[in-house]
């Protein structure tokens, strides 16, 4: 149990209350020294090519985004270039668009969703926050799906999948999962691969954020899920999903699907209606900074050279302060992302606020649950990205002090 | 009648046809050389000063556009910078987007227009195909409103918005029309702006696409229905759409919505869950090249040096050959806008074919018109941007040839 007094972590934690500083890390934001690699890509940018072969990306056409940026992103995601398409800025953008066609046109010539029913997707918690709000735009139920070190419990999704026509889709952040950090094993990619889904229009959103958001300098292996689902013969079973939010800029980037040659044409078939083109400029820049998936791996080792002692700091100050294995307080150590994952059994919610009375604000307690219900108010997101190693240090002050404070008081109840 | 015989407007076509020459007018794009305009956009965009109060625009945040492009779109529409929110490059999907969320979630707390049965909008044709093209995704009745030199038909419009709560929108584009040129009057304006709807979600799509797109080098007057509302008291019954597709890049430019505080709130509160903000570097970007309206005028007349001069073509190479008083072809004498509206009195089918065969390609006869079909098949849109001055003259070459011999076989018959 914890080792502080109640009334030395009081005076501890009013101590660091009484210097009046102010943190934000409710978001998972790139700092703004990392923009200096973005804004290399903007220097000469009215002396690139923007003609090609067929098109000039400063006019209207190629509704599917300039050959070079899908040939780039087909190299990343590692699928054929038919089977990408580039967009702008936002990939909650196109998983929107994907669901809020599948509501109220259908999946693939299936039936709206609006005319079946209860929908339901099944949601791995702690997760995306941002993909959960969706599912509540659309009145769609979302079912919690236990988050393991290796991904979510596979087991509980395949029962669900095959036996529940309502289960539509399942939300993924497979490689440094948003919080947790996880990297999905071969095996458990391989069973999302292998579901054979009760619903003809379920479909699992591969939502690869972090495709190549290392922090140690060196990338990660995920088994690539097009060529798991290919070898089990069920291509139209995902949607993949990346940006350059965390590359260049956020929002001001560009954003990527890969999907079946079905798929795509069921997405393009209502896009085509709502625009004429993305912003093709944006993606002749993008290609000229960003060339190649080598030239981008050594793009983030910048932004991991920026992230990487956050992130120690983190994982050093909670493993000072609770050491290794305490029965309390536990935290992720990720390879890649923009996030640890922190559980304070049961008193999830009081740390945060007395963090934020103290002048730290973290993603409200709850937010990385369903309905923003943590069901043993245990979890919460740090995003170390934006403070400076300073007020980070401050932050995580503060976050210890609130942690000893919350469990004093609950061990005092 | 066609003062040409059958046999000589045969040997005029079928002369013009062995040439095999290829020219595409379909749709209304930017010449190659307007790009030099937008170009001048993208120098040295690395040096501008992409932090502002409150925000960076390179990070995350300001779903509404970042201030100074709300500002500049706001003195552009003439209208409130609280009523302005800047988005991506497309205005079409901010369209889209809007009759979307009215399908699926409703307008402002009314019931969704999914669940009220039959929605009709009202299609005020000649007009543009892409706002047909959206209704017919969502399977909205079309309604047709003749269009005169002064805007479409205001007693059809009042006479069916003030007694059919069905009838949920009307699309306009105001200024410069697309195709026919018009100008709506002060008079046409205002009995925009007094409709007294049935249908509460009724809204006016005033799509003012070419808000400031003159041929002449001069503005033209066009009364700002947002102020005309304010006296009626219904600011609410207007949706203004705009974008930068002709004035930067087409479809890589920034698209913005201008409305009522209570209509850009039910708007956002959708928006919010697909995307965190717009590609707000090339806002940054227009901003400092578009700098403020008269700057954006004289942007204009460089376009207009590049257009005028073939809009002045398809006129006099028209008047040369049908004279000012032609029973069966007539056309409009647009002062800005993309577009002259060809009438050729029941074989706008014949001469676009006929067009075609010879190496010319005109938008499809009908398109104007919703469902693609003209009544009277007489209509088609030439779009004289993007041909070389030497092109343009080759396809009236074939356009009037095409019409000669359309005639004269209807003589025939």
């Amino acid at each position: 149990m914890n080792k502080i007094s109640l009334d030395d972590a009081k005076k501890q934690y009013l101590r660091l209350k009484s210097l009046n500083r102010q943190v934000d890390m409710t978001r998972g934001r790139p700092a703004t020294e990392q923009f200096a690699v973005g804004m290399r890509m903007l220097k000469d940018a009215d002396s690139l090519q923007y003609t090609y072969a067929g098109g000039d990306a400063r006019n209207y056409g190629d509704l599917k985004g300039i050959p070079s940026a899908r040939r780039l992103f087909a190299q990343l995601f590692g699928v054929d270039y038919d089977n990408v398409i580039v967009l702008d800025g936002s990939s909650l953008s196109i998983m929107y668009r994907l669901i809020a066609n599948a509501m109220f046109f259908g999946v693939m010539g299936e039936k709206p969703w609006k005319d079946q029913g209860k929908i339901k997707f099944l949601c791995p918690a702690p997760g995306y926050d941002r993909h959960f709000a969706i599912c509540e735009e659309f009145g769609i139920e979302m079912v919690v799906v236990p988050m393991h070190a290796d991904g979510p419990d596979m087991d509980m999704i395949r029962h669900a999948v095959q036996s529940d026509a309502s289960v539509k889709g399942v939300w993924c952040v497979p490689k440094y999962s948003n919080p947790t950090g996880a990297i999905f094993s071969d095996s458990v990619v391989d069973q999302f691969a292998s579901l054979k889904p009760a619903a003809k229009d379920f479909r699992i959103f591969w939502d690869n954020a972090y495709i190549i958001h290392s922090l140690t300098g060196e990338d990660h292996h995920l088994k690539n899920i097009f060529e798991a689902a290919k070898a089990y013969g069920g291509e139209d079973l995902v949607y993949e999903f990346t940006s350059t939010s965390k590359i260049t800029f956020a929002g001001s980037g560009v954003a990527a699907l890969a999907a079946s040659g079905n798929n795509i044409e069921d997405f393009l078939s209502h896009l085509k209606f709502e625009m004429i083109n993305p912003n093709k400029v944006n993606q002749v820049m993008h290609v000229a900074f960003l060339k190649d998936v080598d030239n981008i791996k050594s793009i983030m080792r910048q932004h991991a050279a920026v992230l990487g002692p956050k992130f120690a700091l983190v994982d050093r100050r909670l493993e000072d302060a609770f050491g290794k294995d305490d029965e309390y307080v536990s935290w992720s150590k990720p390879l890649g992302g923009y996030f640890v994952s922190l559980n304070v059994k049961g008193v999830a919610s009081q740390v945060a606020s007395l963090a934020k009375e103290a002048g730290v604000k973290f993603t409200a307690a709850g937010a990385t649950y369903p309905y923003s219900r943590d069901p043993y108010n245990t979890n919460i997101r740090i995003a170390p990205s934006i403070p400076t190693l300073d007020e980070l240090d401050f932050a995580m002050d503060v976050l210890i002090a609130s942690i000893n404070l919350a469990l004093a008081q609950k061990a005092d109840d």
